[in-house]
């Protein structure tokens, strides 16, 4: 018999630790955090961004995503599919909402002076996250080498390079 | 062609006004104000509450809803179908998320000192919302008296005089 | 292996008991009582309703309803969602149909001189059903008398009353 | 704006024309008739047969069915798809309900002395209806007769006799 | 943990067996050959049809479907549904891809001089395969032979005879 | 009134031009190129690939896709999400099937000696196609350079030069 706590996730008010080479934090609300999402399809996560901070291009594959900043100043963006690839930004202030249609490249970059803050609602209770470079550069085991320098249009020499700090 | 200001709606960090017999007010994002959502199957809404203020039992005819706590404490709480009909009930804080299944009938009434602020995310684009009290005793044209004065086991003047308050 | 029996499910020929406050009742054949309409999204209900009964506002949080009077007269209507409330209604005889969508209040009143019949078909195997003044006023443990003398603009006497009966 | 008429069909008491070669008629109450059913995902249907009546072999390719005798006897049956085939039947007297899952062939026969009455809900407001006979072997143009020779295991001059007929 | 096999079916570059009374073979690549595929709504199959042969009208019940020609000459069709009952037909060669809407009766047939090959996507990882023929006069156990006769239109002879080659 | 043409397309037999970067072609079968695929929720692709080609990494934001190897051999390849980045990959050859879920981010490479040629059903009609590559470096307008340089962990010349090149 279900109990309110099936229902609840507590301490979305702590700043994540954002000392990290991206700058960022992403504290998810999902079905694994919160078994009471199971089935209703959406789920959240608190968004954490240093001064110098970015949240790196990534994806949702199964979920769209509507975004609230509760402090700070956020250049949000996303890029449209082939053959446009159109880039669709905005700097965003406390109290504004963007929107990352599902399955979409998308950021944030924190170009405020202080800490940002935002909450990230997605239309799904299992979402996924995809970081690009991680996800290219830094799988497990390697994308071969060659692949990525031809993708990527380096040489391998550099793709090389990338995938050594992943 | 899409441009960034179809993605995204401003003014979600501004207090709605609470003066009114609830001491609520709530702020909605769906793509009535915000197109971009269209097909994206997602939505937002702002709630304010009095520190003596509820968001009276309602529902959303399309859509769960998964609720963030921004400032101050509510109790919120929802009711199972029938013929169960339990009350699931808790008290949040400022960063407790609480999650409100498609259709069932739900509330939050602030139990703090302060006026209380909340972030809701909705799993449609187009949620609805059904005031339940509005509905039933202020629907215009008016249901008739007798159905619900057997509907709420009360008598027909009682009934009739919750009717013409609305 | 599936049986014949696995889709079927007999008796809805026989009358409800309809001696009750309300002076109706539903007989259901959702997926808990016909186990083959699994993952099949549909579902049955009877309704009957004495002279002077009602089938009390109610939702269904999963389901459309199309309803079609077998025998009698009935009074039918939903309210539509905020801002407009508005009360759309009918009154039917046998043969007629009526349409009540996702997640709306709705209610039945027999305005006929003898008992009336119908089936309503809807759109989920497992559509539920959340009678409004049970639901409001009778939940297990009380929603807050004071959150329903507000909601209701009754006072906490009145509200308090209601729930008493329920 | 929408008015009450718009979620209302009419005369589903009258009986169909059974004068025909299989003995049946089928009155839909789709979107088709019933404008408020769009979007909704349900419609009906009335099915008359005679005593020696079929509602012959057909398909539903956008919806499951659940079938409710009103009046009479009816044999039903549907069959389970490839490599089994099996037929699930069942004789149904009034109140009996039976499911017919999306897309399987079924059929119903009065295997009565009067006239059978039945009312179909289905899980589409668009559910469409393939009867197999006149589909396979009369439809506009006519599919070659050696395709059809050759998947029913006749001479083609029965075949083409078949398909003459329809 | 999943492992790439999971995701792998192989052997679909060789001829199915085409030595049956229809002269064709379908080889299908669902989620009960490829677990990989649950969930995800997509299957394969491959077609093979001799110079004489068909792959006899059949329904997919739960999925359309987009066939390309690899090797041959292949006649496709399939039927809309009632009442037009149109038979949308063409003649396809090496390159040519044509759809078959969800649930519609479809056949192949090949009018060139050598073997055919298509592959046929599907939307479900669980299509289902009902031929028309099979399930209708071949069902385990029989449809009456008099529905058969008379949904037909032939005398109960002939219908049983078609029964008794299935 | 829908025609046999509204259903078909032609010369998916034609090898595409892979004379370019990345020494890759892909033909798509969508919607856009055949108008019956329109609410059917499937499409299709024809990949061809030089013996030096790849069809570098990228995604389908609305769709599952299963892979037909028809001539030559493929190396394969998908990266589960966070945080496990695991790449799934296999060496492919004739009629070997392969799946690629949702939104994951997947790649071909030719490994052996002669063009290859595969076909790709998507379970959507108008799946998308996101160049991972592309996408980041060569997006219209630039996302910022400074972003890119600390996604991937290069200093900000060589984030510019690669953008510099798409």
């Amino acid at each position: 018999m279900v109990q309110a706590n099936d229902f609840y996730f507590g301490g979305l008010h702590l700043a994540g630790n954002v000392s990290n080479p991206v700058g960022s934090k992403v504290t998810p609300v999902t079905v694994a955090q919160l078994p009471g999402l199971n089935t209703l399809g959406i789920s959240l996560a608190r968004i954490d961004c240093a001064p110098w901070g970015i949240n790196p291009p990534h994806t949702h594959p199964r979920a769209s995503e509507i975004l609230t900043v509760i402090e700070g100043t956020l250049e949000v963006g996303f890029v449209t599919s082939n053959p446009d690839n159109r880039l669709i930004t905005k700097v965003l202030s406390k109290g504004d909402v963007f929107v990352f249609p599902v399955g979409l490249i998308h950021f944030q970059r924190n170009v405020g002076y202080s800490n940002a803050i935002a909450i990230a609602a997605l239309g799904s209770q299992n979402p996924g996250v995809i970081t690009i470079a991680n996800t290219v550069f830094g799988s497990n085991l390697d994308i071969a080498t060659d692949i990525l320098a031809k993708a990527f249009q380096v040489d391998k020499s550099i793709a090389g390079q990338i995938q050594s700090k992943f």
